[in-house]
């Protein structure tokens, strides 16, 4: 279990990465500044969900999620340079984008409920730290923000939470409970990019 | 005392709540980013003080506050689809509003003097709390901030937290600070919308 | 030492409080929204730094540093007026600027040294103290982040706290590393001002 899920955490980084760096380079940023995007586009989330229950950034502490990132950087701005535009649509980084959605709701809900909050607190906590990066790097892009926007992205690790939540309530141990919003958050995000899964809008009725 | 606060403090939830979704349903976002939107504004001032003194923000640790936003959530969307644009600017949306913001800088400013922070980080804290979320909705939406650039609102929380610390310095207790704080915020706000106050802008010399 | 790093903080405060007004006020916003820029850009750096390693950010505990925030708003303001536009490009208000971007990044390497981080978050805290303050101030105006796209800025800082950790590893003080680090990020922003040095942008290749 615990190989596999840092395994699966590893192929978020470099593919959040992957995608910050990305978005940076669509708008010509320097190189200091499309490496800052991708390494907060990978850290911002967990660090955030860290100062939110209290802790010191474990990103400042150690390094090894940082060489993931950066890896992610590096691989982002050769691939730019090669293929060009696109890839942020391409499954090569849709997809081990989505294995980092699941792995880091999953990370989120874990410290959420051995910091003892609430329900919401254990889904707002997954949910930051799957989508908190992106939405920095969309804020720091001037992009609207993807994830409220766009797509059925945040949903998935709201739902894959909540799932994680009902599991441990239940009775059972937070390995599994972990797997289940682990493999929930993963399935749905895949079945939401194959089928183009959007959430409905909310209409305001016709202003002049 | 505490009846008329917590009503008042509910009766902000459920507004701020409102204006959220309905900013974030002027862009078409989809259920859920108009509901994070919404819950965003109405609980991300206090936890964003929250984590300034160093504490877990308590909206992680309970649900009644979360209650409040949702159901400001739901109104709003109820409302948007039968009433359509317009109700930002409508009084059944601002006089709520108005009492959210003097319930949330008051409990701003008592934090600050419990946390035993400088008169300075009593205004900001109470001011953070009353504008906090506001302004991290307006980043998200892409909007200048309406807290710095469109209106009498901020200062009317800078002007209740000062009156707070000053009757507090005068040896009062925090009973009386607090509703000195929060009639001073009601009081300057729901003048500021009647009358249309504004502070005058800085203006550059003029530029070619 | 410490009268000379006392007096660089303190024209970093007054210069990053003009940058940050002068900002707002191109923008027209009133006198509260230009105050409350200019104290932002000037704080907000070592805040963010504070509530990153756990502390209660010590601009709200003590007020020395606010009045000199102060001060750079009410020269900023008292300037826009006379002068006009212009000023953000002028030696009279860069060169103040990268002294208080030397003092900065120097207290924030100091801060993550004395927290006991890794060797990245020492330089995290760094530039996130050096630039903090400018860059949520740019997200307020909507304006792209400087430190990301214009400029040899964040670079700067990188390299001082790079070098700090490397003198601290060497086995030297903290006092030598601090001097190193203050001196080496000044002199990289003056040289950067004076050449006009620029990072190179990562190009895509070009997309129709």
């Amino acid at each position: 279990m615990v190989t596999a899920f840092d395994a699966m955490n590893a192929v978020g980084l470099v593919a959040f990465a992957m995608v910050g760096s990305l978005k940076a380079a669509e708008r010509e940023f320097d190189v200091l500044g499309v490496a800052v995007l991708g390494v907060l586009t990978a850290l911002g989330g967990g660090a955030t969900r860290d100062v939110l229950v209290g802790r010191v950034p474990a990103v400042l502490q150690s390094t090894a999620d940082v060489g993931f990132a950066l890896l992610g950087v590096v691989v982002a701005v050769l691939l730019a340079r090669q293929v060009g535009g696109g890839l942020l649509d391409h499954p090569a980084v849709m997809l081990p984008d989505a294995v980092g959605l699941a792995a880091f709701a999953t990370t989120g809900a874990l410290v959420g409920h051995s910091a003892g909050v609430s329900p919401f607190g254990v889904v707002v906590l997954a949910t930051v730290t799957g989508v908190g990066g992106g939405l920095i790097s969309d804020v720091l892009l001037q992009r609207v923000p993807f994830v409220l926007a766009e797509d059925f992205y945040a949903t998935c690790a709201v739902a894959g939470s909540t799932a994680f939540w009902v599991v441990v309530t239940a009775g059972y141990g937070t390995a599994v409970a972990a797997a289940v919003c682990g493999g929930l958050t993963l399935s749905l995000r895949v079945l939401a990019i194959r089928y183009e899964w959007r959430l409905p809008t909310v209409r305001l009725r016709a202003a002049s």
